[in-house]
């Protein structure tokens, strides 16, 4: 049979902590969990009641994947270090070429969910894109069955594409962070209660579940109101960078309904 | 009595719209929607089983509040054109002091709901924090009475505040669109499904509603991984224009854990 069933964790992060219990529930078995730091692979070892290591000459050989869900340098670092010889290995990262593994395995691929996960938030795994590539079609089918009972959504993406993908969450996830941690930053330096504007960017992000971002678009700079722009800019005016931001932003927000 | 029970809606746009129903379901009445445009008025009148009219001089003196709910610059010649003598008006502007409105009547005030609305999508009012000034105390406490029916976050916010939180809002929800638009234009234009990011874009929204967004921030820039941040830099070498907004946001980045 081809199928995945017996799995080593390779990172205890938040990644592999949530698609570690995750593919619990789908009744496969998570039989090792491997982290660096002991205290780690202890923790996530005893979340998924597992065995766990700190040693890598101790991972399991004899899984039927390996899922490395590390940072991108020390993904480097351990692609080089892991031979698995014929186990399918595949790590979990937007913005690193698959061939990084083609050193661990004949087998390899990706399996990259695109979500922001978080120690203190539980994700819906079965709402979240998994993207899967892999070096060879029986490999990529298996990635596909595995990838198809964690989440109703399947895409096979490329390396170059998955890094394209990865950009535009930097800006859909970080970038947008960023702006709300600008938001925060305003209104805390006038004692005003950051809780005023989350139900402002929740709606925002629900709005664009259904419709394009560009028909969401509101505000002063796509009404082209100067006069509050330049009031807001005034505002601004203890804060260079926040004024460079706004009016850089303004500025292309304008250019949209031309 | 002195509780605010027959309403007139200036303006016919998606915020007298929302308010309008949120307003019916206490239990107050409308008893007359205006715009300027006949269409709007007759279209928002029937919606709120209510009469109408595009003449300004047929607005029912009589009502209890009167609640202008049109654009900034409208807003301006309206309150100049509008006389009524002692009947409460507010408006729902966040970037427009409440002076304004010192033309057209002895009493008035804002009434200024934080919150993004369409045509499209219904909003819990309820949930929107609604910010409330007036001109004297007593009608502040009509005001406070009338929204904290609509909202269980009612916050008294004067109109130098109110200013600073508009502008918060430019970057929480106009600008965190904007970025959300970036990323579409990136996607679409290599042909990749903005659908694939619209699970990370709410659970971004999601994840700040109990913590910081500082402590939300995730990505390369504030792990500092120039390697990627120089990847996807080159990635968008045919927008220098977007280039610059990610090298600029990607430095500010950097500076947060400093």
């Amino acid at each position: 049979m081809n199928e995945i069933q017996n799995i080593v964790l390779i990172g205890a992060g938040n990644v592999a902590t949530h698609l570690g219990l995750a593919i619990q529930k789908t009744g496969r078995r998570i039989v090792q969990v491997y982290s660096r730091t002991e205290s780690s692979a202890k923790q996530l070892g005893g979340k998924l009641k597992t065995h766990y290591t700190d040693a890598l000459e101790e991972i399991n050989p004899e899984a039927d994947l390996y899922i490395v869900s590390v940072s991108d340098s020390a993904l480097k670092v351990l692609s080089i270090r892991l031979n698995l010889n014929e186990q399918l290995i595949v790590h979990t990262s937007g913005s690193v070429s698959m061939d990084v593994l083609r050193n661990s395995s004949l087998n390899y691929g990706v399996l990259y969910p695109l979500q922001t996960f978080s120690k203190s938030r539980e994700v819906e795994i079965f709402e979240t894109p998994i993207c899967v590539e892999a070096n060879t079609n029986k490999n990529l089918e298996k990635l596909k069955g595995l990838a198809a009972d964690l989440s109703k959504k399947v895409v096979e993406i490329n390396s170059e594409q998955r890094k394209l993908l990865h950009l535009s969450a930097v800006f859909a996830c970080n970038f947008t962070n960023f702006m709300y941690s600008i938001a925060d930053k305003v209104l805390s330096e006038h004692n005003l209660d950051f809780n005023l504007l989350r139900p402002l960017i929740l709606e925002t992000a629900l709005k664009v579940q259904q419709v394009s971002p560009a028909e969401a678009q509101t505000g002063p700079a796509v009404r082209r109101e100067e006069r509050i722009i330049t009031e807001h800019l005034a505002l601004l005016k203890n804060s260079p960078e926040l004024q460079k931001i706004y009016r850089l932003l303004s500025e292309r927000i304008k250019g949209i309904r031309e």
